[in-house]
């Protein structure tokens, strides 16, 4: 099916397009009332990933109330060790635990690449669900955790602060770590080559906790199999599009990947020559720096604070438009799509949604057009 | 009372020393059963604080075990606001919290700078103590969080993951925001110069909280105010010193400053440039790049991953040997402490740093002995 909003993806092309494309991580999410009540329905947080046509529900609900320009897959991070066996589960009011955390080396051996046709069955499912019901309004993203994000899940067996357990076997046994993240590798590629083969038109990489890492363990640690998952990828995928006199053909097109490294500024000329298209960015380094120091080398995604959300209607416009006159206009071989630098807070005000999204696509739409007919072009 | 082991305040004030100085972040602490059995007796943590002879002890226990080349006084970051009036109270087995956090206009309106000589007394009664049993071994550091750090636990009431309450403040209200800070930095000002006029030989500024702010927001909501710290504080204090034939003599020496913003990489030269004498480092940036940002603008602090101290000694050892290798050996007018890049863990086992200090001595000694008979010198 033809795109009729293909902003994203020429973004991530480094295409020119009329306005800055943006969508929002988390933009399903429990800020949203409907979000809550389909959940509600589900029963729990997981049945509604593991339902794909809840998940399909859910996936579409803020691009029902937004002109946001991508959707992304409803699901969790944390899928893939779910699969590998260790009993993935919420406690109330905490964060996602596992039963069977690994922590020692018979766990390690013990692992293995679950395959995305069978215990992740649901989650393909999910993306052809979606990608029919979208019918083609705006693309849609697909997502997996960094072999490194999943790996501190893994060993901690659920969230942390220091990052103790994980860094210990970091640090002590290196070859199991090394073991640990080989396998997850593997293991993320071939999850999101299927939600590619399913339909994914763009896929990224979180790496939530790279930014833990110390200089020299991220490179080791997490950039090393993030460069081993990009390298795995299939980069293209086949649709149906439409022909030059109108009829539909098969057309090979390629699927761009992000990675967004949080706290990884330091690392940013490392993380786009890692093979990505893109690289997403926090709230920590203006994207002019970025902008500077990525150069023509992938596009850039970001970024401003969550918390910028909880200001009045106005004042997050304003923050928006600082977002987008610290980057700029992009040259052509540039490309910046707008984001948060990180999930959309449970606390937003949908109303601010609203207005940040007026914002980003009203200026960005005027700072292009007065540059086409700047006296310097 | 002559210093006995200067090496810390000549590495800060970048003169040569034999080796490289090391004294760790929270270095009188949980992983010690001396500090556990003596914050057993004191009944509680507050009452450890606040009891200068307790507090004496406890600073004392790590030099009294480990080659520290510096004391650092035992205190809670959170005595300013608790001289606010704001309540300081320690839930079990979760962080500190207020009773009365600052969470609107009237709050903000009755906040006020404590006089340290009266509410913060205890403090400045303890770094008398201190110095005393001290008798010139290594010099005292004294410290105060940054006014931004002290802000988040004033208005978040506590620790926060996502710092909500007080980045609502800073995007809705960035004038109450600013007129916090502006009272903070009064207040640390004050503080400060009260434990140097009581025998603090260094400061240290600690904005574990300023890496969790965007750029701008950061150089606008924490660096200004901590430029306007470093502004007022007394940077010479009068000393006994030994004089040319050994008679004691009044000298003023220079009270050097240290400013570390936890994740706070990307802001290096700014904070390197804001007017103190050393710049504290965290792991994610390595040294090497540390040491060519800053060039001779100040002193380097840092920076070990405190989990690498969960490794078996010789991988402690080995650790502590890349951090020396990736600094190098300090070229003149250079300057370099050794340190974690964040407080030590309650679950270091007290052999691991001792371990630690002897690669941190010997291998510096011998790097600077092999620099100095190096050929192209």
């Amino acid at each position: 099916m033809a795109l009729i909003n293909d902003s994203f993806l020429r973004a991530l092309r480094r295409e020119p397009t009329e306005h800055t494309p943006v969508w929002l991580m988390r933009q399903a999410g429990r800020y949203l009332p409907e979000y809550n009540a389909t959940r509600k329905r589900a029963g729990s947080f997981l049945k509604l990933c593991k339902t794909p046509e809840l998940a399909c529900e859910v996936t579409l609900q803020p691009l029902e109330r937004f002109p946001l320009d991508a959707a992304i897959l409803f699901s969790d991070i944390l899928t893939i060790p779910d699969a590998m066996g260790l009993g993935l589960y919420f406690a109330d009011g905490e964060g996602p635990k596992f039963e069977r955390p690994v922590r020692d080396e018979a766990a390690v051996a013990a692992l293995a690449v679950p395959d995305p046709g069978a215990e992740l069955r649901y989650v393909t499912d999910a993306v052809r669900t979606i990608r029919q019901a979208l019918s083609g309004r705006v693309p849609l993203i697909g997502f997996s955790g960094s072999p490194w994000t999943l790996a501190c899940y893994m060993v901690e067996g659920g969230g942390s602060s220091d990052f103790r357990a994980v860094k210990t076997m970091l640090y002590k046994r290196p070859d199991l770590m090394h073991r640990i993240l080989a396998i997850n590798a593997d293991a993320v590629a071939a999850y999101l080559n299927a939600q590619i083969e399913a339909g994914a038109q763009a896929v990224m990489i979180f790496d939530s906790w790279g930014g833990a890492l110390s200089d020299r363990a991220f490179q080791e640690f997490s950039l090393a199999y993030i460069r081993r998952v990009l390298a795995s990828l299939h980069t293209e995928r086949e649709e149906r599009v439409a022909g030059e006199s109108g009829e539909m053909v098969s057309q090979r097109v390629r699927v761009p990947s992000i990675v967004f490294t949080k706290g990884g500024g330091l690392w940013l000329e490392q993380i786009a020559g890692s093979g990505c298209d893109a690289v997403g960015i926090d709230w920590t380094l203006g994207l002019g720096e970025a902008r500077a120091r990525v150069g023509a080398q992938c596009a850039i995604q970001g970024n401003l604070d969550p918390m910028a959300l909880m200001a009045a209607p106005e004042q997050v416009q304003a923050e928006a438009i600082r977002v987008l006159e610290s980057y700029g206009t992009p040259s052509p071989g540039e490309g910046h799509v707008f984001n948060l630098g990180h999930g959309i807070s449970q606390f937003t005000p949908p109303e601010n949604v609203s207005a940040l999204l007026e914002a980003v696509q009203t200026f960005s739409r005027k700072q292009r057009a007065s540059q086409v007919s700047a006296p310097s072009l």
